[in-house]
């Protein structure tokens, strides 16, 4: 089927989210059946809003330069398309577009919309292909062994751990206790991926807390004592999303934006909370640290691995398209740990929107307070190599669209 | 002069500290005046206490390890040398332990105290040689053109900053500013350091807030609005040292770790506080990001020309001090911008412990909000290069001796 095609990226940025970008347009360019390839410009507003650019008009070299690029470079947004009117009017923009292949990069809710558009092109008679490529620093996307995007933000994250961890080894006779934010609002994913920084006992990080296990204040303390006591210091991993048993989070932001566009609350500050619940309860001086959006665009140190199978999923998203498919997202098959193998393969759009990978119970140590080796064997391999930045003047080169916006057909 | 020599490092980590130690080290071992080759741990407390350990017995593999290690692997401390007590227990463990050779690596402390033991020891006719060696990320060092530290501070947060502020570019439609806490206490370099990130008008940091600059809420305000009129977003840099016209900092940390053992305030929360300030008064969206010490410990992004400075600072000690200076400090030396080049020379330890390197007023830009070319000519050059970490696994691999502590002489 000939016809335009239109690439966009939804909600949060990682380090590769280009890469899949990257994969998606040089792949689309290399098949007559696609004439036009459009990007739209921040997400699904741009559908919406009809603010289509022309991928053909940029450089090759800065389409390229995407897979050393982080963040989102198409632009994106957390716009939740709910109204039967949105639906709608992206379909309208398809039309008027000529639209015939929608790339759809992002995660959970991005599915959920790129499903809805499929199914009332569907309805409408408008041949559509609409596929999902999936991304998420969270990792809680159903369907798929792992999501691009994971890899790099826990290869990053563990090496702040380690570093800091050498920083608190060095200065434990003041700065005794280490807190380091991490993100992750559902699930333990991110803050579990630092455990791969540590080698030894004597190795950050020493107490990870994740959502998934009720922060009992009394084992927690227990748990630092120890190591105070053990090796003099204690570098604490705290997922953004610790609850207390009560299912509060131990730390909310409040005020006006304390929620975001879909409803979901806003997280931070469990870091200072816990630095500030050492302090007092235990008496030691605790520093804190707040990566925040730092570990989730680390492109400079972004895992190789990871930014190779974003491309991929980009690039196969385009050929399955080609070859018919529609309403699905493509995913990562596991077939060997040791060596390390995945292939690609295919899941309905709306198993994945209504699904949610959470993190397995059985890899939490029965202390609460680390992963077992089976995490490791699962997260080990997505971290392997990196990235090589392109530098100038001793910092690395990101590449930045024209952004010329289309006509309708 | 044959002796022993006692290697010390002292304050806050950095990602090359390791590095002058190192040169330190290996120098040492090449010359036979120099017998035992020792290392205090945690800086002068393992002096007083007469913790010393030998690094003839540590593997050289971990010693040459030293290079791309963060943070200070001899361990370190922030005891603050006062009484004529602490000198002569000082002056004693080197009497028992044979020491003629005293190499501290850190700033102005360090250096006070390098200083008054060799004074007293002239005093008591106890030859020593008594060398430091510059370390700070505060680059507020007298009498060098910069220390070793700062190169890599600002190469690594500057990347931060492009990372994130790619991320704020993506997201400018929900998250419209982001807010970025540097460290530095009394001085604007390192915030300063992240305006080399800024390579067009649209690039981050958009506004930098430097402790020179008093804050002006309403300069402040106009300018954030100036820049959410302009490109719809604005990525500000905060130094934790930012004060309001009457002194008093922006932020500071209360409770009973409000200050170190020097007595300085401990700061933190200028990003938080900064944050807050936006929401309330501009009514956007804000994120923050507290780096904290992961920004001082970047050795996986650490800068070549810094490291390799560290490095031959380190060895220049020691060929200095067996050439027979006492009381001294190596310094760089600037002889030409570009291309740049740097010679080793000597200061007073007196002049630098008495001195201090301020952030010149005329380098900070008219509008208060950024620094001038002149800055980028000055720091360019340090951020070169990029040290290559020793990979493992997918991480890092860092260096820990073994610490065998050694018996008196």
């Amino acid at each position: 089927m000939k016809g335009n095609c239109v690439v966009a990226q939804s909600g949060g940025p990682t380090a590769v989210i280009n890469a899949s970008a990257c994969g998606v347009i040089q792949e689309a360019m290399k098949h007559e059946e696609i004439t036009g390839v459009y990007a739209a410009h921040n997400g699904i507003l741009g559908v919406l809003n009809g603010a289509l650019f022309d991928l053909r008009r940029e450089d090759p070299a800065v389409i390229e330069g995407l897979k050393a690029t982080p963040a989102s470079a198409l632009g994106s947004c957390r716009y939740k398309v709910r109204t039967d009117e949105d639906f709608r009017k992206i379909l309208d923009v398809f039309r008027r577009y000529n639209i015939r292949y929608f790339f759809y990069i992002g995660g959970n809710d991005s599915m959920d919309t790129a499903d809805k558009v499929s199914a009332l092109a569907a309805r409408e008679g408008y041949e559509l292909r609409a596929m999902g490529v999936p991304k998420t620093i969270d990792n809680d996307l159903a369907c798929t062994d792992h999501a691009p995007g994971y890899g790099s933000v826990v290869k990053y994250l563990a090496t702040m751990v380690m570093e800091a961890g050498r920083d608190t080894e060095a200065m434990y006779t003041t700065d005794t206790v280490n807190v380091i934010e991490a993100m992750g609002r559902n699930a333990g994913w991110i803050a579990a991926g630092t455990a791969l920084a540590k080698r030894c006992e004597e190795d950050a990080p020493h107490i990870i807390l994740l959502p998934e296990v009720p922060f009992d204040v009394a084992a927690f303390k227990a748990r630092v004592e120890h190591y105070l006591a053990t090796i003099n210091r204690c570098v604490i991993v705290v997922s953004e999303g610790t609850k207390y048993p009560d299912g509060s989070y131990i730390a909310n932001q409040t005020g006006e934006f304390a929620s975001d566009a879909f409803g979901h609350t806003q997280l931070g500050g469990a870091g200072l909370f816990v630095k500030d619940l050492v302090e007092r309860e235990i008496k030691v001086k605790a520093r804190f640290a707040i990566p925040s959006t730092i570990q989730r665009t680390g492109a400079h140190f972004a895992s190789l691995t990871d930014s190779m199978e974003a491309y991929t999923l980009g690039t196969e998203a385009v050929r399955r398209a080609l070859a018919g498919e529609n309403g699905k997202m493509v995913t990562l098959e596991r077939t060997s740990d040791d060596p390390y193998r995945c292939e690609t393969g295919l899941a309905l759009l709306s198993d994945v929107a209504n699904g949610e990978k959470l993190f397995p119970r059985e890899w939490i140590a029965a202390d609460g307070f680390s992963v077992t080796g089976e995490f490791d064997r699962y997260a080990r391999p997505l971290i392997q190599g990196e990235v090589k930045p392109v530098m100038k003047d001793g910092l690395p080169l990101f590449v930045r669209f024209r952004k010329e916006l289309v006509r309708p057909a």
